[in-house]
């Protein structure tokens, strides 16, 4: 990754952190401890949906401060799935992003209802007018992207299906169906909200991109399960080893790790070529590639 | 009541009934078990919050037809926060509607997700084009209305004063603070949400209905928490006596039951004053009024 790429990182990620400074209730206002505890659970963690929003803004070469919304409702609703995640009746766990998990550091109540607010809260920052210049149609069309990538037929449906298959061999479309769901949805709709705020984008530019957030967002989940293998607690922020334990199918343990990591680079390739009708212009999601690639957590 | 306004209802709730069916996943779409007890948790209920959305609308003189949307918002919100509200975690209840709670019907992973699944499928309906005339602009302020509603400044805010304020003696104005969020704003964005899909309201006549939303969403509660001493768990299909239990305060622990009574009475009469301007027009909404005061569960 170039010094100067991973240098407007930094600068996507700065301007995340303060436009979610700017959406979250202070944390004096009424009820304290809750916003305080909401604020708690958006804290760190590597930003990667919020970037893919502002990278994909620099292909379709929108300004980015129509995209501070759409950047922080997906970070939001990603935020909310994993304290839900990993309440105890869920996943069970005590660490994330490095620290305690937020029923961990305030208590379960509170984490049930940190991760309701936060839903809550994405599609009030998509329906507000932030005098970004976003008319009401494109911004009604976040909020039903958000909407339908975020729930039952998207990300809820694949935890829902995830929760089930502990301790079931599934096969291989079975899993890929599941990660479509748990973890494509959410990726793919980032691009999705960058192009809603492209109205002139043609349609071949935005199939292309669509077709790009498939095929990561898959590439992301099996990159996932060969880190909770690969990784250590530390390095990761969460626990590691957790899939296995729980019994949980993935890709390393269906297909074994070197044909799970071919199978990555294979996903990568096809987010590449689906580029191809972008031409130059691509660079700057080609370069997110090349990051997530070498990612280690 | 009258067997013609009794009749009006039943055909609202029948239309709320039949336009659910249309928004919800078919109980067999993937994943089939999630979709299942979406149902489950929305099936039943007096459906007060919709029927309020559809007679504010005979106030303005609207085709119920724009309002199934937000009338299936509201309550997709309602059900999901009992959902979330009966958990172990939270008031740990076991009945509800008269049946098992989602979390002893399925499981409690299960519930969570519903709750969440809920929450997103309410944004869901109201962004998208129904075909009912609504504008964008209209459907992204309902959107607003609800998500500030639902959120950690509304709905779920209140839920979590109410969880911190177990065994603990609360003022009346905590307490009113406490349902003014927790009950009051839902019942309150029902008059916002019809309002809306009337773009040529006056600002007197709007302000009527909000102040009419905001003096019966608190009367509601209070009818709640009398009901929680006076009903049994048979008529109320809730367990009974759970505010003691739990060492909540409520109005008739704080003000005793009679002056309790005569605190809902007098806001039911201050929501009949407030409707004053709107003359003979207002009459669905003051038989509402009827309704409710003399409900048992």
């Amino acid at each position: 990754m170039s010094t100067e790429f991973a240098a407007r990182l930094d600068a996507y990620r700065e301007r995340l952190a303060a436009a979610l400074d700017r959406f979250l209730p202070p944390q004096e206002q009424y009820p304290a401890r809750l916003h305080q505890a909401m604020r708690y659970a958006c804290d760190g963690g590597k930003r990667l949906r919020p970037l893919l929003v502002y990278l994909c803004g620099e292909v379709l070469e929108l300004d980015p401060a129509v995209l501070d919304a759409p950047a922080c409702a997906v970070e939001l609703i990603h935020a909310y799935s994993l304290v839900h995640d990993d309440l105890p009746a869920m996943d069970n766990d005590d660490l994330r992003r490095g620290r305690p998990t937020t029923h961990k550091a305030y208590d379960e109540a509170t984490a049930i209802l940190v991760g309701d607010g936060l839903q809550a809260l994405a599609f009030a920052v998509l329906s507000q007018d932030h005098g970004d210049g976003l008319h009401a149609a494109q911004r009604l069309r976040m909020v039903q992207i958000l909407a339908e990538a975020a729930g039952s037929r998207g990300m809820v449906g694949g935890q829902a299906v995830d929760l089930q298959s502990h301790n079931r061999h599934l096969t291989v479309a079975e899993l890929e169906a599941l990660h479509i769901h748990k973890t494509g949805a959410l990726i793919r709709a980032c691009l999705r909200l960058a192009c809603t705020a492209a109205p002139l984008i043609g349609l071949a530019h935005h199939d292309a991109l669509d077709r790009y957030g498939k095929c990561i967002g898959l590439a992301f989940q099996i990159q996932d399960d060969i880190l909770d293998i690969e990784g250590s607690s530390a390095t990761l922020g969460k626990t590691a080893g957790k899939d296995k334990a729980h019994g949980k199918s993935t890709y390393p343990a269906l297909l074994g790790l070197s044909a799970a990591r071919a199978r990555a680079e294979e996903l990568f390739d096809q987010a590449r070529a689906a580029l191809t009708p972008l031409g130059a212009q691509a660079r700057p999601l080609l370069d997110f590639i090349e990051m997530i690639q070498v990612r280690n957590r």
